[in-house]
């Protein structure tokens, strides 16, 4: 369905994934042809940067979604509304829609790709293709060839997320209560947050909770990592046990991941597994922190070791940029595979 | 062996864990007679309080050591020295340690004692008590009756911890550093640290590394998780995996716990022992952040929820004050079993 050079809209523009997706398709050299901006009625009129050009962002307008081959959807994790409201119409005007939010991802008959992992379930679309939450995504990718060549029986999976999850409003809202700690107080001066989106203060915290807690007490983002995990690896057995945590990181989500395989193999072919794991940087000798892979494509996996009581277990530590592989690399991967 | 009133010595008077002790002495009402003060010849002459009274620091003397009751060794974590140099000095001079350090804790003949846990134990020793590892500690306390009642197979746990668990350093490390990030830059000027103490920058990061790592590539303080937590709950086929890992947090250790039990129980079951269990704060309905705990003396339970697929499997979250519960106030908790 897709052209030579490829008509792009994108939904979200001025937010940090909208921003994220126009570097990456500039940096891969995405074929695009016309580029059409979108964003909320307060953001219109905005300009921001594609390549060497600079844009202007408009109000959404499902007048203006015929003639795009591919619209993305960059709402940020967790905030509902545009694809809901305007994936239908972009659909019906021939568009694919490549959706970051949640909405439809674990609704049938829309693929959710991860593309080094399940490439071609990108082929089954019906206009509309999911991108995965972002922590399910680089568990995804560091675990797919240990997955397929072993099988997994268990996961169970703690996380250090960055505030970037959860927009600009996140990382705003870190970056005023540092100053407010560091200087603000002493001073009896207190930045003015627009809006505080954590339900805890986040500087000099930890926060286990993202999103509402729901069945069993399990928080959204955690079930999203058990379901999510499952839809992309195809398989509803699979057992995951998710404890999903904001930490005071701007970018860069951690993840310590603990695996039971059902096939017995040495810590050796693990190794090997992950070294040859498309889209993985595997380190033997040393970790990967947050700081250190911000802006990086790719999966860093770090610190595997095999439990010292089960010969069929092992942990790891898994790191990505949340904004790049987490959403705007991974969704324009998604838009790379139907160019083929 | 201890009278009505305790003489007390106490080895690094000056550092973060042996402040916290005189506080906690002085809270508790420790029925302490004479008491003195050691620190380092670097430290020496320095001045600190206990309860109204400012008392000075002299350089460690085992000349000074009879006399005292109870001599507590406050080094920090890791830090090896002063216990290893003189606590054979100390009890030779007819007074029992309680050594913080790691240094002897896995020593056969030598009591880890965690008060809520296995307080018969301590009245086993030979002149010296061990402090287990601040992480160890809340999450022994935490499993305590459901270990006692139901049997634990298998701990996977996965810390966030603070820098105050690295002593003075670490707390100044980790606020040199975000003065540097906020401010220091942009007017040029770089806060001198003393002396960096982490292996990457902590401030805005996560690090996956505390304290060297040994066998199979775990570190020494996930090491201590397994070994000291076998040693306190008298079971050596307890299976422990622990990944620790240090965060941008002055005070309050918080841990993901999953578990599985022996024996087969429901929730209600679990939430029974925890709402009773000693020590523990155990909330149903909320969750605790290090920020909210720091200060208190309990070990705060919360987030327990049933693993979606195996019956036996539970998952929660516990935050403890890592200088109080984790550190000085288990210390002086042993010294009050002492008293009995």
């Amino acid at each position: 369905m897709i052209r030579k050079k490829v008509n792009i809209g994108l939904v979200g523009a001025t937010g940090l994934v909208g921003q994220c997706i126009l570097r990456v398709l500039a940096e891969r050299r995405f074929p695009a042809g016309n580029i059409k901006l979108w964003a909320s009625a307060r953001s219109a009129g905005k300009k921001v940067q594609y390549g060497r050009k600079v844009c202007r962002v408009n109000e959404i307008d499902p007048d203006e979604f015929p003639g795009c081959d591919l619209i993305f959807f960059a709402g940020t994790e967790g905030e509902k509304g545009a694809s809901r409201i305007f994936s239908e119409a972009a659909i019906r005007a021939g568009a694919v829609v490549i959706d970051n939010g949640s909405d439809y991802r674990m609704d049938q008959g829309v693929p959710l790709v991860v593309p080094e992992v399940n490439p071609g379930d990108a082929f089954k679309h019906k206009g509309l293709i999911a991108n995965p939450n972002c922590s399910t995504i680089q568990m995804a990718v560091a675990l797919n060839l240990i997955h397929r060549k072993l099988g997994l029986k268990r996961i169970v999976v703690s996380t250090y997320q960055a505030v970037s999850g959860a927009g600009r409003q996140g990382t705003q809202t870190l970056e005023s209560e540092i100053k407010d700690q560091s200087f603000g107080k002493a001073q009896g001066k207190k930045t003015r947050t627009k809006k505080i989106i954590f339900p805890r203060q986040i500087a000099q915290n930890v926060i286990p909770q993202i999103s509402d807690f729901s069945e069993l007490g399990f928080s959204g983002e955690e079930w999203k990592m058990v379901k999510e995990t499952q839809k992309i690896f195809h398989d509803k057995k699979l057992a995951v046990n998710a404890t999903t945590v904001r930490v005071p990181v701007d970018t860069g989500h951690s993840e310590s991941v603990y695996f039971e395989t059902r096939e017995k193999a040495g810590l050796g072919v693990v190794e090997k597994l992950l070294a040859k794991s498309p889209g993985v940087v595997f380190s033997k000798n040393s970790y990967h922190t947050p700081l250190e892979i911000a802006g990086k494509d790719e999966v860093f996996v770090s610190r595997l070791r095999p439990d010292p009581f089960d010969p069929q277990a092992f942990v790891m530590w898994v790191a990505a940029d949340n904004l790049r592989k987490g959403a705007a690399t991974n969704a324009v991967q998604i838009a790379e595979l139907l160019l083929k």
